[in-house]
């Protein structure tokens, strides 16, 4: 088992690996930017060295400064969490040649499936079920009016380097076709230094429900059931949930698509935690997404209803510990609530600040995983996500109300939260009713949220 | 179902109760002391209503007053909590007199479990294993003695309306009797102005373990597993866990110690929540302490493994809705520790006082139950206990690490606690190895504890 770990990251997720490794007897190294110092991860690791500057390509960005703490502090492994580096080959390839374990997937394996075209051409080939559209990038725009005519319109045009909705534009008929392509490369372009496009047919009344997946160095995969991401605002998650309602619709739908997850696994013999992330149209048909290499942000609700520590289950399959390989069929409800420091009321404009008072909600079925305390000064640099609350209960009524409850205790004071947001969410009938598509945000009445 | 509940107690419990109740859609009104105006069950229940000043016997113990607050507001249903009225039999007569449903057990079951003496008698008729001893209270220290030679020394005398260790005394043999016969009798009729004195043979190496009961209207109960209590410092509890290690001992011994539980409740019809306690000895047998009546402070490591809101099966039953009456074999692990506003470097001396600074640990597996908040000033008058930190996890090893981990993030400045008494006991290897007695305490090295 490794010695010490080194968790390139910050904020909760950083206090999220620190707590696993603390439980494992594994010594932590902490890194931070100079806008990080007060953060909880520095202080709650067992060393913290600063990184560098702010802005994130200066620190959290930065391969050679990682690699630097890794060596001075002679830590064994790294852990990258999400987002930074997280899916970053080079990073991985770097860590290799130091001798440093990358807790996440091989450079060979981000280059696959971080590249969504390829990542798409991989999993058809496995059997994986994969939305019709170009086979791989677009060569022209003809080509793409050719093809969108043959899969019939609505379409999708995508950036192969995209993420987070960057790059994407629906496509209802051909008028509008050059238009969007047009916009399309010049946002990915921008953006990601890359502006090919590929084209898919738009999945109608789309859930967005991920699976989990664990596999190991045998090449052995199992799955640990969906988490259901429809709420969502431009792409962005903005609450989770599993079991899927999906689920009770269709028979048998999470029996295919868990094991579709495990075939796509096993196909490219991914060794880790990754989520295969499906869209689910309305007859309960589904379809690859993407893969993330990854452990993603709403992986609590996963381990609240499975009793697994994910966290843990990377660290020991990342030591070459193989998995029992059994799949799990839920029996409890679990939500997470993102609450970020936004204001809802205002286009959930970012608001950083001091948290001049902070009470976390407790009791029962309660979860909070948060870096921030009272007194502490958000930076305006990072992300906006302050904490996250994960709460589960014997049904999913059982969930919203406990939720609600919990909102209803959280208390942050200094500046404005996503909170508001998240109890008018749970009064809401159509949430209530679980039938709802990645849509449902364009539709959600935000008045009366102060 | 019930509109509106009033707490008759305070701090976490209070706290709890209205956790509950706002997921049920039950209104909730509060009682508070004067010296509790800023205590967080105040704030959060939907009506405050001062009952008295600080002494409890002005406030939480003043019938007229609770009855009075209920009234006032409507209240069609009191929770009683643990401690102050929640075993005392006139309380909840007066409630049914008033037509507000006591959420606890009848006068009747109350009397019957509240004095030791008949709770034994009633339990040895039903066939549950209890310690051999004198048949109900002692006429005389001869009648003492002759029953001692009888069931073997070590035996023990206890005050029939004892509690807590008030009124006990182990005798090791004939010689000591007398003395201890006389002692046990001033302290009992100075505590609680009732100087009875039954006796039974002292149970060698016992572990303390109870098993949680819901009974329903039909008289039909169920168990769900039990907990371990031996971790005591003068029979006050400072650690539980569920399961117990000394299952993995003895075969069958849950099944058996579950059926004697679930067969002393429906012995009396017991509808509610309660917990019957038993000594375990070093052979595996099993005998009856005493039955409570009403929530214990530890039911949260049964909520954790077992997924039920005991509270909310409390508040059902005594609306009438019957139970499944499955019984729970445990397949989690789950511990709680007491942290007490007391100095552990200093005999476990009361500390009362503002809390300058808290930070509350989080993340997977962990639980807090607390009514304090940074700024908080803890009263003299009341128990010490401040919060319960719980833990669970798929292994006792898990747990323990777990539990440190939590410990160690767990910030309360101003004032001193039990925590460092805790994370010492965290890295004892007698508690590491589960193989422990009642008597654990007596022999615990406390030097270091800061």
């Amino acid at each position: 088992m490794f010695k010490k770990i080194l968790i390139a990251n910050r904020g909760e997720i950083a206090l999220r690996v620190i707590r696993t490794c603390k439980e494992m007897g594994i010594k932590t190294v902490a890194v931070y930017s100079t806008a990080d110092r007060e953060s909880l991860h520095v202080r709650f690791a067992d060393e913290a060295v600063c990184i560098g500057k702010a802005p994130s390509k200066d620190s959290y960005l930065n391969i050679p400064n990682l690699i630097a703490a890794a060596e001075i502090t002679n830590a064994d492994a790294i852990h990258p969490g999400y987002g930074f580096l997280s899916e970053n080959a080079e990073f991985s390839a770097v860590c290799q040649e130091y001798g440093i374990k990358f807790i996440g997937a091989s450079p060979d394996m981000i280059d696959k499936m971080g590249d969504k075209a390829t990542a798409k051409a991989t999993m058809k080939k496995a059997g994986v079920p994969t939305i019709p559209g170009s086979d791989g990038l677009l060569k022209s725009v003809e080509e793409g009016k050719k093809i969108a005519q043959k899969i019939k319109y609505p379409v999708i045009l995508k950036a192969t380097a995209g993420g987070g909705g960057r790059g994407m534009r629906i496509v209802k008929d051909e008028s509008g076709f050059e238009k969007a392509w047009n916009d399309a490369k010049q946002e990915s372009g921008a953006a990601f230094g890359n502006d090919g496009l590929y084209l898919e047919k738009f999945v109608e009344e789309p859930r967005h429900v991920e699976i989990q997946i664990v596999g190991d160095k045998r090449g052995k995969a199992c799955h640990l059931s969906e988490r259901d991401c429809s709420i969502q605002r431009r792409h962005q998650k903005l609450l989770e949930e599993t079991p899927s309602p999906v689920m009770s619709k269709f028979k048998k739908l999470r029996d295919k698509m868990g094991d579709a997850a495990v075939k796509a696994a096993e196909a490219i013999k991914y060794e880790g935690a990754g989520t295969v992330e499906f869209l689910v149209d309305k007859n309960g048909d589904f379809y690859f997404m993407e893969m993330n290499t990854r452990i993603q942000v709403e992986h609590p609700i996963t381990e609240e209803v499975t009793d697994y520590d994910l966290i843990k289950e990377q660290i020991k399959v990342a030591a070459g510990i193989t998995i029992s390989g059994k799949n799990y069929t839920p029996n409890l409800f679990a939500m997470e609530c993102r609450i970020n420091a936004e204001d809802p009321a205002n286009g959930f404009r970012p608001s950083p600040g001091k948290i001049t008072n902070l009470h976390l909600p407790g009791g029962h079925g309660v979860r909070v995983d948060s870096h921030v305390y009272a007194g502490y000064t958000i930076p305006p640099n990072y992300d906006s996500m302050i904490a996250k609350l994960i709460v589960s209960g014997q049904s999913r009524e059982e969930v919203i109300t406990r939720m609600k409850r919990a909102l209803s205790e959280f208390v942050i004071e200094g500046i404005k939260t996503t909170i508001p947001f998240h109890l008018k969410l749970m009064d809401d009938k159509k949430f209530q009713s679980g039938d709802f598509t990645t849509a449902f945000m364009d539709t959600f009445d935000m008045s009366g949220i102060q």
